[in-house]
């Protein structure tokens, strides 16, 4: 492995170049008006890939493009699919940005844009170790076949239906995913385990105007009062979700998986720190690492009603409405759950307002074994990379793709966190390690060679 | 009065057109962008005033200038301060107008244009009634002194101060105000009580930045899920006030002012059809016009917090925010509300976050005297100009005014109301019935001969 160790240390300064040309381009698949944008960052990674002579398609989908690209067959040798994702989330709050989130900056070791951690900067990791064994070995000794998207950040509309008509193209032995985290700094991680998701919108409208809310105010029922009573329903003050059945499918809580997490050392006066609030908070019962990665949750995500400008104006709102989400663990169902809550949210609502829920999209809960030969194949890489093991952990996110390749292709994703917690991922000053990147890209390279060891 | 009818008759159409003029000026006051509008609305008023010959003055304050003006004096005849104001609420949302909100369109009778009734339409009919009797008579029968300022909407900050340090210059007998409805079309209304109003700005605070809802959902306390459960908690199932406190100074509703209500014969089912709901709802036990008159209420007049944009964004955001108001009755002391509020939200308050609370501005409720000699010779003013008698209302919306003048200047106010509630006064496609300007203006001209008969 001489030979690629030098050719990676030969390119770091090449690759972040890459990176930050990624990086530039404002690919914010839920803003209509970064439709150009979107396009382009499709284009750019087709670019990269036809320069390292791999098959490239750009596959138009109802939505996004999708970038597909395949390395040169290696008979005999196993198939992997790397996933990843080149759309990224809006960047407001823009004012809170140090510098521009479209205009790359390096400071103190990072890397900081839109992007940076979720997903370029880390989908980038798998592309350029393929390149280093092209460019050293003259081939690679695994079979890869890239699929990336442009709408992980809406709800990957357009994926399955094109992984379900694509099926054959794509079969593979596992699936890499690097769209997660590491436990903490040069603490690498597996994570096995991921939270699906349920989101909606909830849209209350009362009077078919706004209205002085002091000549009409107590006589009409507003809907910013009852968005409020809603959504201060969903919970109980032990922090327990009150949509009927939510709990019923939940697993409960194996004795060595919490006794795992607690031995993780997880530092929450640092976390509490980190994220600058004087108190953590959650369900009764529950450690942090419990909240964050195996106990379902709720959380509003968005809301508006009304006077929101400057000074006073005594309006009562003819609408109101919130974005919320659920945060669901294995065997929960979104769209049982969705169903649930529709009827309870009904059931609640006054007489004078009417309402609309709308699913923005969900994804199943999902669990990997941790026994399985890719898992520790891709430990091995990690420890090879990184020079450290890696920790097995679990994510509050939600992947949506992973169950999906389960599903539609049959296979267990590896998911090789190399972001960390204060990445800021959809938030601003999103940022990433560059020397995360380039261990990143070590350990990609080392996967390769370790997957081949496997029988295929 | 043959000749005072005559020239009312004649000068409609001129009337009308300074009427639109006045509503052009787009003098909204919450909003710091329209600071010239603003005194582009003082100065047009000026003009009217000097152009009939009276004493005018447009005082600097810390805020938006007073136009202050006096008629040519009339020795041993009564005083009247007739109070207007010249700023208006924001006109958004802009899209909901059927036509500009400053450019006046007439429809069906009715001028529609920001400020229409609120209250620029209503306070021109106390300025042209005095123009017929100048331009008639030579001379008015009784001493006029307008105070006009232009933070009505905002609070009036600097209208105390000012009437306090020129309590002899404004000294009255009586004054008179028209900012509120008639009961119905056709039946003019003079509004014997108004309710007050503590108006608040709630901000709350979590993390430092904005989060990834699933990677620290469930573990960090959200600061809208937060506002929403606080929010909601302000009221019970009964829409009754949680507040401490908040209800101990309530004057219980009289069995005979019960009875007049409910002899006023309010169509329930035309004002519901007006607003365009399928219920009305409010603190149990009350009619809707006990709800709107008689008893405090509470509205959220604006809330915000996380992603308001297209599609979904998951995000666990750092702020939320609300503005709210609360609605008092006789006794109910704004400030007493605000420290009870303040130690009751924060004592519900969550470790986690941090908040802010901002109150607005308060006014204090009022109830006018029916025996009032004043209050008989505007019901016969009214009777005159609009050929039918006056009923006696009480109103939901707050005048702080009438409160100051009572405290600073000893004297009742006259608040006759000539709008109309579907006016949509503080909302999209604000109007004023150009047959209600002109009876009004009428109403005027006899009020001044009506309140020349009392002695002084």
């Amino acid at each position: 492995m001489h030979q690629l160790d030098a050719y990676l240390d030969e390119h770091r300064k090449a690759f972040e170049q890459d990176l930050c040309s990624l990086l530039s381009i404002a690919s914010v698949s839920t803003d209509g008006r970064h439709q150009t944008e979107v396009r382009q960052a499709a284009q750019w990674l087709a670019s990269q890939f036809a320069a390292l002579g791999m098959q490239v398609e750009v596959a138009e989908t109802q939505g996004n493009p999708i970038v597909l690209a395949e390395t040169p067959p290696v008979p005999a040798a196993p198939t992997v699919l790397v996933y990843g994702h080149y759309d990224v989330q809006p960047a407001d709050p823009l004012d809170a940005w140090v510098t521009p989130p479209f205009a790359p900056s390096v400071r103190e070791g990072n890397v900081y844009a839109r992007g940076a951690t979720d997903d370029k900067g880390q989908l980038l990791t798998h592309i350029k170790s393929a390149q280093a064994w092209l460019q050293t070995a003259g081939r690679l000794p695994v079979n890869i076949k890239y699929l990336i998207e442009g709408e992980e950040e809406i709800g990957s509309a357009s994926l399955a239906p094109f992984v379900a008509a694509h099926r054959h193209r794509l079969a593979c032995d596992v699936a890499v995913i690097s769209d997660t985290c590491q436990f903490g700094p040069g603490r690498p991680a597996i994570t096995y385990g991921l939270r699906g998701i349920a989101y909606f919108e909830l849209r209350l409208t009362g009077p078919q105007h706004d209205l002085h809310s002091g000549v009409f105010g107590g006589a009409v029922v507003n809907p910013a009062t009852v968005l409020a009573k809603l959504l201060a329903g969903v919970t109980n003050e032990k922090g327990q979700v009150q949509v009927p059945h939510f709990y019923d499918d939940v697993e409960p809580l194996a004795p060595e998986e919490r006794e795992r997490f607690a031995a993780l050392g997880f530092d929450e006066a640092a976390f509490q720190r980190q994220l600058g609030v004087s108190a953590l908070g959650g369900e009764e019962g529950y450690t942090t690492l419990e909240r964050r990665w195996v106990r379902p949750s709720f959380d509003v995500n968005g809301l508006w009603g009304g006077y929101q400008g400057e000074g006073a104006k005594t309006v009562l709102p003819a609408r109101a409405g919130a974005k919320f989400s659920f945060r669901l663990v294995p065997r929960q169902d979104p769209a049982k759950i969705a169903a649930e809550l529709e009827a309870w949210l009904r059931q609640r609502l006054p007489p004078g307002i009417s309402m609309e829920l709308q699913a923005h999209h969900g994804s199943q809960p999902v669990v990997v074994s941790l026994h399985s030969p890719y898992v520790q194949a891709a430990a091995r890489a990690i420890e090879r990379g990184f020079g450290t093991p890696p920790v097995f952990i679990r994510e509050g996110g939600s992947i949506p793709v992973v169950s999906m390749f389960r599903e539609l292709l049959g296979v267990d994703t590896l998911l090789l966190g190399w972001g960390l917690d204060d990445d800021h991922a959809h938030g601003p000053n999103e940022k990433f390690s560059l020397a995360d990147f380039h261990r990143g890209i070590k350990a990609s390279a080392y996967l390769w060679e370790e997957l081949a060891a496997l029988k295929p």
